[in-house]
């Protein structure tokens, strides 16, 4: 999917949330338990109830792998029946890889082309090489953990970097993260880089929209992790909106009843009607 | 497995050899394709080739997840053959994971549990509370990466860090890998930890010795990436050896024709034997 087509997506939609699907056994409704495959039901439930409302759905690939094959063919076919079903929803495997080159590169056939995601969340630790591998593909969209909503964010991305290898710039200090940004956008193909900010952290929006004014921004940690959607907004939306907002347990836990369905929807209506509020105040439409 | 029994076998097999099972369609030998899993196939070959040389196996995940469900498949028989035929053998899921904390424990789960690994390699970008949740599995080890065997890695983790947040402390400025060795030893269960460096890298063994004098290091980049492996055992050993070196395409494909199990296991061997005598010479044994 081309960038353009994730921004008439959410023109047409008035919305911008990403719906993140990170099913947990001991949390989807019992009743569904009795079923051959739990959690591709419960998830195309989901999808079924919500895709008007959504502009993106994004399994994390943990809560797949922790159940073995089985759950590797139940997010094979969740990705499916989104691509078939629904061709002009945004998909993001948030599975935040990362590894030398050439495996880096597997981990992109494993998403792009297996899957067929268009997109995926990558981690920054080990630099350049780890990541270009993702953003050779064409209309591929590659996600960089630059800030993330937990607390362990304090530990290593906000701390202050100066020059490499024994010497500090004592002047122009900046945070980790700020300097991954900055850095990432000298890469190749850096059009294709999308960034994870937490909205947990609604303050820094602004200073990374200096260095990154348009790229999109995953913005998870609002609802359960206790981050503003209209903080977000305020200080981090550009002129082609530039958000995908993630909310997971609020929406697709909203109920673990035979009304899951429902109160799924209601949730993700709610989210949907304050994302059309602010977009109709910010562009006057 | 524990820490003492993976020592014990390093010292009766006079071997600190980690095989990695990177397994790619391209380079096999082509007469393994026609069977129902070339994948398992040319592992279990290489394993049973090299069982008595090496004192651990390391699939990458990447290699696994670019197959799909058919490599996911691989993988889970290649990690319960080892299990179950060489049951001393120290298994690496090398995956490179890290997440929000609920999530990593989804990882935790899927790699500890459902494959039943020793242990898994992890990102530190996200900190203390993405790492904590591998942590907690007793007797099962968190491999994180410091400092990688890429050119990458001196893009962000040789940065020179200071304080959080607004201010850099002038004095006691270290490079970012440094810190996040020395925080990590703070983490609650963190004598489960493992860090990951990079054999390209053999000068700087040294001054992680000091930060993590009784850890064991993971050391890829011996072999195909260039590393020496006495100059890494000279600067990077400790008294239990506390080194996993790693070799996987100098090893898996040092042959891709029908000789290739034979040619695997005599370049096991040749590492073998090196390592067998610095451990003479190290430790008059």
């Amino acid at each position: 999917m081309t960038t353009q087509q994730l921004i008439d997506q959410i023109k047409i939609k008035k919305s911008f949330l990403a719906v993140g699907l990170d099913v947990d056994l001991n949390k989807i409704p019992p009743h569904l338990l009795e079923l051959e495959d739990p959690i591709f039901e419960f998830n195309k439930a989901i999808i079924d109830a919500t895709h008007d409302l959504a502009v993106a759905y994004k399994p994390n690939t943990a809560f797949y792998e922790a159940y073995g094959i089985k759950g590797w063919m139940s997010l094979q076919k969740t990705i499916n029946y989104i691509n078939s079903t629904y061709p002009d929803i945004f998909t993001i495997a948030d599975a935040k890889r990362g590894d030398i080159g050439n495996t880096s590169s597997m981990y992109a056939k494993a998403f792009f082309e297996d899957l067929n995601f268009d997109s995926v969340t990558v981690a920054p630790y080990m630099g350049k090489d780890s990541v270009e591998p993702f953003l050779a593909f064409e209309n591929k969209h590659t996600i960089m953990l630059a800030l993330t909503s937990n607390e362990g964010a304090f530990d290593f991305q906000t701390l202050n970097v100066g020059g490499t290898r024994g010497e500090v710039e004592r002047s122009g200090a900046k945070e980790l993260y700020k300097h991954i940004l900055e850095t990432s956008k000298t890469w190749k193909n850096s059009e294709n880089l999308m960034y994870v900010v937490g909205a947990t952290k609604a303050e820094y929006f602004t200073e990374i929209r200096k260095i990154v004014p348009d790229s999109f921004l995953l913005v998870p940690g609002v609802g359960a992790q206790g981050g503003s959607l209209s903080e977000v907004c305020k200080y981090g939306m550009n002129a082609n909106v530039g958000l995908l907002i993630n909310s997971s347990r609020a929406i697709i836990y909203a109920s673990n009843g035979t009304d899951f369905v429902e109160k799924a929807r209601a949730e993700a209506l709610n989210i949907q009607q304050e994302m059309e509020q602010i977009m109709s105040l910010t562009f006057n439409v």
